[in-house]
């Protein structure tokens, strides 16, 4: 008991250096991203990869192992994922009033548009090619639709949070364009992620039966959330009205049931996650505002600061640049040409159709067209059921990163100066009121 | 590293179901002493150990390897010590305030009385006694000097928070003697703190030239605090005027070096909240408040609802009480005996010696009894260590829990009933104001 516990202090130390390079880091890298004019998750996404096998693994092979040593490795996957939780819990709760945002009928086509096109091009154009090298994952041999299914929900992510802090950069959060675009991407999200469970449930069950089984249970959980849901609003009422703070009690135990909802669909073989979404969107209406505005409080900062920093540097140690090699040139081109290809012309093309002028159009298409931290979130779960090799991970860890870094340039190229010629404050005042995370690493 | 990410993602879910538990059944555990009029911390440290050996590893020895597995318990551990350095931080931030509150002669008497008998009859009495049958803790001799002096300064913790919280129970916490007693408790914290310092190093040095070195690299790193302070102190003052709210970037900032400057005093070998206690209370006083309102803010909710609860688990999983048999009963009792014996009289002469009545010189006996967190976080120091074994350690942890339960009804009979009788709602306001934390996990 006694050596265990010097053990686990020594542990801990090597466990306090790792978060502290992390976060340390992750500033840096942050800053330099906003420099550039770039949302800073792009930064810390950049600054993990370069953490990671590809850079300072190549540079310096004895840091990172000094840094991120093997014994410390399961810690930062447990901090990221619990981070990784609150987080989609958060995107669940703030789903609702996006979607209510989203009733026109424009937003449900170009969104409907912006998810057919790039889904069929991943399913049905990109999943051929990359599966004849990437078959078999960890000695597993994949099955083929789990693969193409997967490799379409791929190319559907769009990054809502990065789409609105870049929305903000230039000014249009609260332009008629921008509203669009919000409902867009959350009706986007709703889809990418149903269709996600549905695909990991294919890859993990490996059998039709139990495909059924998993695909029966997740129903079962949501239909247990719909019907427990007026007993929660009810369990809200009794901590207050809608508009009182809630008490940090309350807020302790809105943060279990969320670990626990994380745990069921952990245990159906989903990734955990999931359940934290499901269990954030199921949140009666009456009371969402209240618990999405005193959970981000109390969970926000160190989520942004500490948590996802981790999780990102924990999917850049997973990614192996080396891997790309010549041979793997060709199918990472072809990935980004048809993730890019797929939801600019879905998008955009839906846009025009609904009657919008043709530069209107090409903003939408080259805005939906961001992946961020949803399309990791969505690798991520890939990844770990088992459907992608360490190879295709590293392609669409590349495509989601060179995805959102083009938007902010291509706005810039796309909008008359007049309408960029909103003065940096007024974009910095917008961002504030809009309650768009200062540092936009939420999706 | 496909496999991995499988296991990993097995792994998690474990760390949730055991999350899930601990903080169920330490939100239960907490309202259940709030009804026995207790303290919530003390609901949570009975209750983390009745889910340990103790209880339910007896009651049914298989549920307790379910709920937290062998290799779940390095993360719990991992998720403790994160949350024990946050906790330390904020109690290094908040030192400052008290001690300038503690500036009256009386409370430095009293305080320094409340540390010096308790620490007598613990080196000078109790060790003797307890060295005999606990001078090998796993497998390694402790120097018995390391222990005598361990064990008195296990005998010298003051819970400050639970303190605050049971003065405002009491509708005290606004009084001169509750002013007093919360001076009193912050310089113990204080002097507990250094103490510990010098004995774990003695304890982990293991020879006069090592704890040569371990203390002089505890000073030079408070002497490196120091030199930057103001630095530090130029630093916040670019991040706006000593009112403003900190940005998120910046609470990031500051959680990063607190967790560099736990990293410096686990490297030196001293515990690691021993740095994020030192960096809180190196922090210039202009920005102090404004630091502690930001970082409590960001931190605190997570940290009471859900890390604490995992450190008072952890710690209640290394509580054995049955290695207290027949022959422990005697020591046990001693341990209580002449913990409550030194503070009681310690604090109560030296209050009465100051002048003040016999009545209220016995309410600050009382209260400085309180051994609550502090204590705790002073035991896992030392097991850490390796200066105590599991049963010294349980007959210290059932001591403190012990001082501090006894303290709310011995206020109740001491204090006549007019002083009593505050409403509940009147000490409730008090506490609020106070900013005393609402569930008074803090210390």
């Amino acid at each position: 008991m006694l050596i265990a516990s010097i053990a686990a202090d020594v542990r801990f130390g090597r466990v306090l250096l790792a978060l502290v390079v992390i976060v340390a880091v992750a500033r840096i890298a942050g800053a330099v991203a906003r420099r550039l004019r770039q949302p800073a998750v792009i930064g810390e996404v950049v600054a993990g990869i370069a953490l990671g096998p590809s850079l300072l693994g190549r540079l310096a092979p004895g840091l990172t192992g000094q840094l991120f040593p093997t014994d410390v490795r399961p810690h930062l996957q447990v901090v990221a994922s619990i981070g990784l939780v609150l987080f989609m819990f958060v995107v669940g709760l703030e789903l609702d009033a996006r979607a209510v945002r989203a009733s026109g009928r424009r937003a449900a086509t170009i969104a409907l548009a912006s998810i057919a096109l790039p889904f069929a091009l991943g399913a049905g154009v990109l999943a051929p090619v990359l599966f004849r090298g990437h078959r078999v994952v960890a000695g597993r041999a994949v099955e083929y639709r789990a693969f193409a299914l997967f490799v379409g929900v791929a190319l559907c992510g769009t990054a809502f949070a990065v789409l609105a802090r870049v929305l903000a950069d230039h000014g249009l959060l609260h332009t008629r364009l921008g509203s669009l675009l919000l409902s867009c991407a959350a009706i986007d999200d709703v889809i990418t992620f149903a269709l996600l469970g549905v695909v990991t449930a294919m890859a993990t069950a490996r059998s039709p039966l139990g495909v059924l089984v998993t695909v029966g249970a997740l129903v079962l959980f949501v239909g247990v959330l719909i019907a427990v849901k007026p007993l929660v609003g009810r369990l809200l009422q009794r901590t207050g009205p809608a508009t009182a703070p809630l008490q940090r009690e309350h807020v302790g135990i809105l943060i279990a049931a969320t670990f626990a909802a994380a745990l069921v669909t952990s245990r159906i073989g989903l990734h955990p996650m999931m359940g934290a979404f499901l269990f954030g969107a199921a949140i009666p209406a009456g009371h969402r505002h209240r618990v999405a505005r005193d959970v981000r409080a109390a969970v926000e900062t160190v989520s942004v600061q500490v948590l996802m920093p981790v999780f990102f540097v924990v999917t850049g140690l997973a990614v192996d640049a080396s891997r790309l090699g010549r041979n793997e040139l060709g199918p990472t081109v072809l990935v980004l040409v048809l993730a890019c290809a797929g939801k600019l012309i879905g998008s955009a093309s839906a846009a025009r159709a609904t009657g919008m002028s043709t530069r209107d159009a090409l903003v939408v298409g080259t805005m939906m067209n961001t992946r961020g931290l949803t399309e990791l979130v969505v690798l991520e779960a890939g990844r770990a059921a088992g459907i992608i090799d360490p190879t295709v991970f590293t392609m669409l860890v590349v495509m989601a990163v060179v995805t959102t870094v083009m938007a902010g340039p291509f706005l810039t190229v796309l909008l008359p100066a007049r309408r960029r010629a909103v003065s940096t404050h007024q974009a910095r005042d917008e961002r504030r009121t809009a309650g768009v995370p200062a540092s936009s690493h939420s999706a």
